[in-house]
């Protein structure tokens, strides 16, 4: 059996976890070899392969990234883009195709598992923890870690100079990056894309809190977009739809509370240090765990699935099923945090 | 209303973590009153209180330990124990009381609310993750973190010196941290309560390791023991049983493994730094829902259940049952993650 | 003796700790009774005053920012400003004043106990070690540490996706910051503002990093600016001298970059974080030692002096001559540095 | 121009950086050959190398350790000793060696110099801070970090508990990671090799934290004695020479400290990790400034002199001169640090 692996999308820490343990379960308990494809699926369209067996991947369970780099290269949008992955699977004699990647990378592999016969497992992963079938994917965990390490650091700036300090954190079409970084890191305000959010509303906690002589901070997700009424049409950090542009809601945010609220606020952008490093101990477990088991579903001949954690269970879902719906933040634990607000 | 609050047993990040957000809820949502009991059940033995309420709260979030102090004080075993914590609950006109704890301070929090009526709501709390009713406790996540970046470290120095490097972390009747650790920081052989261990077989994988040119990281928890007939029985490390003592497992190993493979081998023993410290964000994120749902539990009236965690859920469950059995490493994770053994 | 101390300028990681040496030296060694003045030259100016002594300081060593608060409010530029400020230090019977700051701060110190005899002694801080009178100043330690780290994790992403990585880090008049951290993080690029950059060079250094198939990390201060003839002038991220403006210098440079050598880039800019949280060891050490050295100094009567760091002595020197020239980073330190560009 | 290095005895945070330091600017500017010697001294006395160039050094600056390997390999103990290595010197054609080690391997290299006329240059490495001729070696920050980190931990363990925690740290014979990591983790007490201490004395430093309500921490250097009076002849904790085990000076201390107060007392070995792991970023810049300047010293022919750190510039001294005398801790400045005693 000849099992190639690919990693697809935004890079996260844990995916060399999967890598490792995948590799060393396949080589060592069912004698599998391994050949890795370079840079998502850009790796089986063009047929760029690297070697991958047991002293390829040592060392490599603390690292970030990918060392099988990564790409958002979609063969459906190539000409003869399943052809040629086809072709080039078959001339690597591969017998199996461990995908790991999210929403985009998973949907090429379930087209090519339904559609097309091909051998396909999948491992899920989005550092924003918004895939419906999984309780949590691998890089959230660490993600959140360091916007909340983030947080305690503000803390103590923001009160001595008792200003508003606005963090942005990731998280495009979901809040849990904020959420849980937000109740982690006692923000007093914490606004996620699944909430529109009323600037008034924000400004009010934002007094509250200076009222107990403490400084506020808020948490907002790089999505999260204030109600339509709010937003001043001809405000040049505006769109074409005339909402806020996702990449500068925080810069927007903490002008709003200076104009409204006449308090000193600044911003801070975590950024790309979000997805970087060495991943959490948590992560590293979990993503241990995915390629332990997505090599079983291998050996299981499991094609079409993905695994998943369910409590502290690992199984196995349809990739189809599992890529098909977004897992957004609750409005119950939205609710839940708001004690925290103000 | 009025609530207390008391907290027993060892210490562990997110204690404060829970008291916190009991009182914010239950303050600004329910209009309760709060005072806290100091040092476990020693407080409502001795009618010792603090005063709680949300000023006392501020800024203890990320804080390790527990402002309320802790004891391993019992009341059923002190004189007329039950009747003066009556007492004294009483005389501070007490309504309900939320007790976290482990075993030991739970055990009498179900005997005051299953035999007295006392109305009582429990959180669970333990380091070592070894409580069946919830899927993780609060501070074992920190635990673990602290114990990957010790072996993380152990690493480099083990390659420099090709030595074999054994470190013991907490875990005296379940192997938790023992495994998550070991996992997360790429350990050659771990060793668990659960599974007595056979020094051979340990050799073994260390002496494999070697051969592939790095050297060997051993996770031991202090609880694990090698199998009866390997312990020679004159040797001072053992115990009147026979045993090796449960604090030096770790130094006794590092000695046997110098001796039959003739490698030179270190012991670092991690002890009270695993316990102490700011909480991980995964576990102020759980504390602070275990004390939210507490404060729920209170409203309800749910007297003589604990919260737990199930997947992402928080649920209540009978205090009674849920410190009746202890919930150990179950063997098939362990097989599991034995593809890393040597 | 009542010895008054305030904290003026941006907060800095090591002003707690320079305040509670000072006190329990001062309290316990010569008796002293001491006063804070609320947020730097505001507190003495409108007589705000906050009590200080030993419990007031317990557990603060390791907490960023300061108890005491700060601002940039200059009596000099108030209305009878340094009348008021010495009346209030009269009324609050005040016989020495510990100033703790940066350029500003001291200045007004400065100006203080040379014309008015006012009792002052002077403790260095600036995050941006740009004091000529002291080898380093706390909170620069710290701030170094949190942007290697974030440089290590910059890393791996850039190396998966093979982009390049800009990292915007403090300084806008010296250097030192993105010299230590960049050198520090393996940066292949470093760019100061004592050295205008010319973008050709860094793209070429950018283009060469990619031929041996690594990406590039470009480390720039935010002071750091391109040489005149390469800004088009147009540009809307200039100010109106048509230099980039200093708090975009990073996302400028990452544009510049894409448009020059087709490779992808991103920005990110530190901002804040830097700043924040708790202080590193060697701040820790240094801010103590200022503490202490500074009530030696008050003992002593040595008005008008401030302490600074000399290899691992604490010696004093004017505070006039100290705060009179920027110490910039050295041609022939970042020549050393320029070893690794590429 | 062919250079050789070698890294010997204890591993310490930093190595690789001077070694990739070294490499870097030896090939980029001044066109050299590198081949480094594995396993301390033992490489060139048995002819073992390994190959070194600049990929060979990728990647290597934040990782702990040493890709050398090291060993307390001592030529001058074995048989022909100088012989053989000078003759392997000439059979790999090497022109320059670069010794990187402590007291111990730095010797032989003085005595290679000064003796054979073999062309050696010194870089000082102890994690312990205790070599007369610089002010600071690479490590030892970092150690002190760690340390640091512990005592924070430990702090709030103390507290909740209401114990003694004493914090057994490295320094056998020097006091500078006691001292720093004490002074910045706030300890109570602070016990270093080059000052006798007395139980009593710290005994009532322990009551006096604890009329405080706070709950002390004792830190203690590997090294450190009481004096011999209050040594139990009998306690099988002391070695023939009737002096409490350098192993076990934190154990011993913790039992006299309960036995006398009546207050429980725990231990914390710090041990390996100390050593372990990646560098600080002020260790990262004073190694590869170390490799830097060890490069021009081998252009400039500086054969038998060593870099070291004055404030914060480089120098070089004669290897033999630096490492006759062991650099312990002032008293004036432990004395410094006792303020914060008790």
């Amino acid at each position: 059996m000849r099992v190639a692996v690919l990693t697809g999308g935004g890079d996260c820490p844990g995916l060399n976890a999967v890598i490792r343990a995948a590799v060393r379960k396949g080589v060592q308990e069912y004698g599998y070899d391994f050949v890795g494809f370079r840079d998502g699926w850009r790796g089986p369209l063009e047929n760029d392969t690297v070697p991958l067996d047991i002293p390829a991947v040592r060392g490599i369970l603390p690292r970030g990234g990918t060392v099988l780099g990564s790409s958002r290269t979609n063969p459906l949008r190539a000409e003869n883009g399943i052809r040629r992955v086809r072709e080039n699977l078959a001339e690597q004699e591969v017998d199996a195709l461990v995908v790991i990647g999210g929403e985009d990378t998973l949907g090429v592999a379930a087209r090519l598992a339904d559609e097309h016969g091909v051998h396909v497992v999948g491992v899920p992963k989005t550092i924003d923890n918004d895939l419906s079938a999984t309780d949590y994917t691998f890089g959230f965990d660490t993600a959140v870690g360091i916007a909340t390490e983030a947080i305690d650091r503000l803390h103590t700036t923001a009160e001595s100079h008792m200003r508003v300090l606005v963090v942005e954190v990731m998280g495009r079409h979901a809040g849990w990056i904020a959420l849980h970084s937000g109740l982690a890191g006692g923000a007093n305000v914490i606004l996620i894309p699944e909430r529109r959010f009323d600037v008034d509303q924000v400004c009010s906690w934002v007094s509250s809190r200076f009222r107990s002589s403490y400084a506020p901070i808020v948490v907002v997700a790089e999505g999260a977009m204030p109600r339509d009424g709010e937003v001043v049409l001809k405000d040049d950090s505006l769109d074409s739809f005339g909402h806020v542009r996702l990449s500068g809601v925080g810069e927007w945010l903490a002008k709003q509370i200076e104009r409204r609220t006449g308090k000193e606020a600044r911003t801070t952008v975590l950024g790309h240090v979000q997805r970087g490093g060495t991943p959490s101990a948590f992560d590293r477990w979990l993503a241990t765990r995915f390629g332990l088991h997505a090599i079983d579903a291998v050996r299981d001949g499991a094609w079409g699935e993905m695994v998943a954690l369910r409590a502290t269970d690992i199984v196995r879902v349809p990739i189809a099923e599992a890529t098909s719906r977004l897992k957004t933040v609750n409005p119950s634990l939205y609710r839940e945090a708001s004690v925290f607000f103000g």
